[in-house]
């Protein structure tokens, strides 16, 4: 089963670090550690294995992979003795590595963008693509009329004015060239009425939104645990310190907020109520790579006594997220191959903001995520 | 369904919060939180009633009941608003405590001690009694053959050395009562062979040990994360400021050392490893009851990343304890009533070091509790 | 020496805690801890004795002291012993409130608030009288022409329009009243040059800006840590999460910029130059008085290495408050005594924003203080 | 002037680094971040320069400084790069360490170090020569009548048994060969009556003890700070979690009790009072020479109010120890040169445990060393 993954933001930190771990895995130069898919009760057949993936991508920037594997090396991201390693493997992947198209309308844009994944697919006899967007988060993108069908959003594209946000389009074109899609980002993806309709049309499933890599993740097993336990959140704060190229996009309110509301999300989900508190995303370049999140959380017990929790996450984002876009890859790739179209909302395990409304607490995410896996092995 | 509740160390911090608690609930001056039993997964009718359950116990101590009601609202605990309110309730209680009696062997410790149980029963009208251990933590207890079986033990229990801790006597005289034992203590309770076997013959249920009230709650979460996720966790270390009766006796190295001990097994069941890391206990007399505890997490991802969390806990252990020991004797009541008898494994849920080989992560725990629950609606 | 503290905000948490606290420590029921005058360096017959200081003060509010300080109780800012034992003494403190003064023209409400501040002066017979602004903080002042000078700002306040904030009014009219002035606030107070002016000719000295209460005194003993060390600190991020009527009012954007930019001004000032990251303020009402803040520290070591420091403050904003308005009350008043006027840069200690341009690090400010106080004895 | 820095412990984590920053320094490759002798209020010609300064030392290790600095680069504790353009700078320090000598008797010993010293003096036509103890920590030494006075000292080392712990034995021979000698650990180093005897009979100063590198600096501001306040410290509890060499010897009790005793020091003295709780050392090897310390405090404000703070150091202790070990050769050897003899108890500032009784503050040392470093340059 050979699959293609193509990124969209193909030469940034996830992307790269997601190459250089593939090819890392596949020459057995180290552990899964990370990857959830090679936990014995998911692993098996019906996933794509680690010498079966190919990759390319588009990107709006034009840095190497292998010079931006080296800064991620020097950033203590990744082992430099894997990139120099590597370095023949990192070499081929930049061959399939494409500038983002643009054309005169969007459906122009999406046409070659689907040139582009049909290019790929036969170039490397793959038997199937997935697209995974690992940009930097949009905008929340502007509503439009177009958004809620196919046959209006088709018209709507070969018009003069932008109507789907640079993630839609993307999704668009994988979709029309039968690609599967996943949005690792808060951005919109496939998250429109009329991208869903296309995606059934063309039998291809999706996933997203918005990878779980750090305080949410933590979020998603503590908010439970005080649910299960009766004890009712007063207040839950919180405040995301990061640098590299997501902070910085993050530092612009718009894209700040799509973020923030997606990371609250899980509290209301997980206990039932909305606890006061905001979670803050803050830009600091000398960070990098390595985040820092704050929580503070105070809760009640019996009788009304007041308590509270702290927590610090310091977590390499590229480092998280990297295995779980491999993981969703497989996965996706290995649903579409057995007939699975649409949202694939057993997925909820890997996202801030599921598609679907799927269970919010990690533990109950983990057993759909089992059962999904185990159904597709039959 | 009247339900005695039997508390060993009915003077202390934990059990006069719950029976302070217990109180309020029947007169609706406070909300169950903290009560899990009042989850809507756990409700129902099979468990008794607010209003049917009755008070009693032993103690070393005789500070009244009334007058450490007082300490803990002059502390924070507890609201002194209840205790003005619930004066008459506690001096009914206070009416069912009995200094904790001794005999010239254990054999006749045990035999008054049954006596009080049996007193207690008959005088209040009561269908069961549970018997709580919530005195403070033993030391580990010595190895000694006549544990080994029944017939053995009631050999030795008439003999002039003492044979069994404190805690297995109440266990034993519990049992020889006919009513069910929780040691929500790490110390030895019901885990010997020999009081297996009379649990057994007296047809009752018991369970244990060690209440997960605060660190341990979280790891049995935050652990789960780590393997769910197929991160590595590399050390995991912590440290336990606590004041308070239980603190000062943790002070003392051979009850901190069971403690410590059953505080590290939750990381090596849900890990599949043990992590480097231990987890200290120190006694600081001026932080009372409200815990507080610090762990460090370090942890691998993806190709070998370094990365780490803390975390901090503010807890108040009697407000965090008093609802799970309601909890527990509901539910041991209900149990015993439904002819359960022997090891409750399945209330792995409530303790650190549960009986039984069951789960260790708190959501796999969480669904063997409801299905237990449902188990005894039926 | 008979002193008058006349407060600007008299019914707030602050206020009532100073009042409570002052009577307290007249009436030996409490031990002056927090209250830096009471020191062996400072401590002296130069400052008014706690016996000889006499409340009074405006408020636009109308709660009584009495029922404040029952709420201060029941939140656990102040221990209810007191409220009772010193009820007779808030009930004569209740009798000096006024409604805070409006007129037709600032002019006419000046004229009136020094009225207040006359009459409560004869009235008790008091040597002299220090108004402290511990009201809420204000957005900042727009600037006008008039603030330059005495002569243009007289003109000014007799139109129609306003001219000054509220705070700059307070000072205006203590100044015109031949009173002191302390502002614990970040608003604007008597940092215009036409009240400096009217300052020196009144021959009074004030003292400013915003109590040094939490986060900021914490950075002002560890960014000189970092200086003598010759560390380069590289981000120094915090978020202030708090309640109260004073979390409230800097949910206000405007009211919180002021507040954020006086919090980083030592980091700049006592490194000699600004690390990057921001200092955030979030509205928890259920935090209350118990203000927690969370700081992040990242600085170079030898050789370029990467480190880190974080720090939680977890403080009761009046409980540190208080004993510092009391504080500057006393030295305010001495140095009033003793013949000085204008700004008291020596009090730098105690602010977050001190007038003059004296040094930030909290251990010389201490030296300064120190020197300042044995002037006064002398 | 040029100077000798004669490492005990010379291939060491502390003395590799060491050895690599003053290259480093020399070569203009780094900034001088972390040395205190390079603030403008320290730096002057009476300290010798970055290219004065020659390297030796001893050890009874034998791996390579080369490996070992390739080691420190591939922890993240220097900078790869450095190492490689240092290498034949390294390779020259590598021959002129030694072998730790045995002799027979502790004098032969003695005198064998004593030759080493003049050897490398000799050889390097060095001005004068500054012995620094970086070697791991030593258990607490056992008191010996012959500590007292210098001829009993003399008289014992002659004999068969063991008189001095290898630290202090050092110290003996180091006064011996007219060098001046630094204890950066927690040993006995030159504290016994008999070798300040000699230290002042041979005309050379020494300064010691522990260099303050992290939890104790941050505590050497804090307490002051609550001091300064009149907050009331209630409790002041700490962990450390180390690894690397150190930390594996501190898991020794012996030696972390040394250690221990002179963390809290410095509370005491700053407080005035010593606060209950304990500062804790625990050995985790995958933390390696990143140290991570947490400390809890409470503290009692006015009318009693409870509040607490915590912090959380994650410190490169080699990062933070080199350029102190680089500040304290230049300035002992200042003072030798400017005819200063027996302890410098003006260096504090650098020590958690210094020598005299000078001030425990940060400030206040800091005061003292500036005055101290003025004096030398006159």
């Amino acid at each position: 089963m050979r699959t293609g993954i193509w990124l969209i933001g193909a030469r940034g930190s996830v992307a790269v670090t997601s190459i250089v771990g593939a090819a890392a895995l596949r020459a057995r130069l180290v552990a899964p550690t990370g990857c959830v898919t090679e936990l014995p009760q998911l692993r098996g057949p019906a996933l794509p294995g680690w010498s079966e993936l190919v990759f390319g991508g588009h990107d709006i920037v034009t840095t190497p992979v292998l010079k931006k594997a080296d800064a991620l090396a020097a950033a203590g991201v990744l082992p430099g003795r894997l990139v120099v390693a590597l370095a023949d493997e990192l070499a081929a992947v930049e061959q399939e590595l494409r500038p983002l198209p643009a054309g005169d309308t969007q459906a122009a844009t999406a046409r070659r963008i689907s040139a582009d994944l049909r290019g790929f697919r036969d170039r490397n006899a793959l038997d199937r693509v997935v697209v995974v967007n690992v940009s930097t988060t949009e905008p929340a993108a502007a509503p439009h009329p177009a958004h809620a069908g196919l046959a209006e959003l088709t018209a709507a594209l070969a018009g003069p004015a932008p109507v789907l946000p640079p993630s839609a389009l993307a999704a668009y074109a994988a979709f029309t060239a039968g690609c599967s899609f996943i949005d690792f980002t808060p951005s919109t993806g496939a998250r429109l009425p009329a991208l869903a309709e296309l995606a059934r049309a063309r039998a291809v499933p999706y996933a997203g939104n918005d990878g779980k890599t750090g305080e949410t993740l933590v979020k998603s097993v503590l908010a439970p645990m005080f649910a299960l336990r009766n004890l009712r959140v007063r207040s839950w704060s919180g405040l995301n310190l990061l640098g590299g190229g997501d902070g910085a996009n993050l530092a612009d309110p718009a894209a700040n907020a799509a973020k923030v509301s997606s990371k609250q999300r899980v509290l209301g989900d997980a206990l039932g109520y909305q606890p006061e508190g905001t979670s803050r995303i803050d830009y600091v370049a000398e960070i990098g790579d390595f985040k820092t999140a704050w929580d503070l959380i105070t809760f009640e017990g019996f009788l009304g006594t007041g308590m509270r929790m702290e927590f610090s996450w310091h977590g390499c984002d590229s480092a998280l997220a990297a295995p779980l876009v491999l993981d969703l890859a497989r996965l996706t790739a290995a649903a579409h191959r057995a007939g699975r179209s649409g949202p694939l909302a057993e997925l909820g395990f890997f996202f801030k903001d599921p598609l679907g409304d799927g269970p919010s607490a990690l533990a109950e995410q983990w057993a759909t995520l089992a059962a999904f896996t185990a159904g597709l092995a039959s």
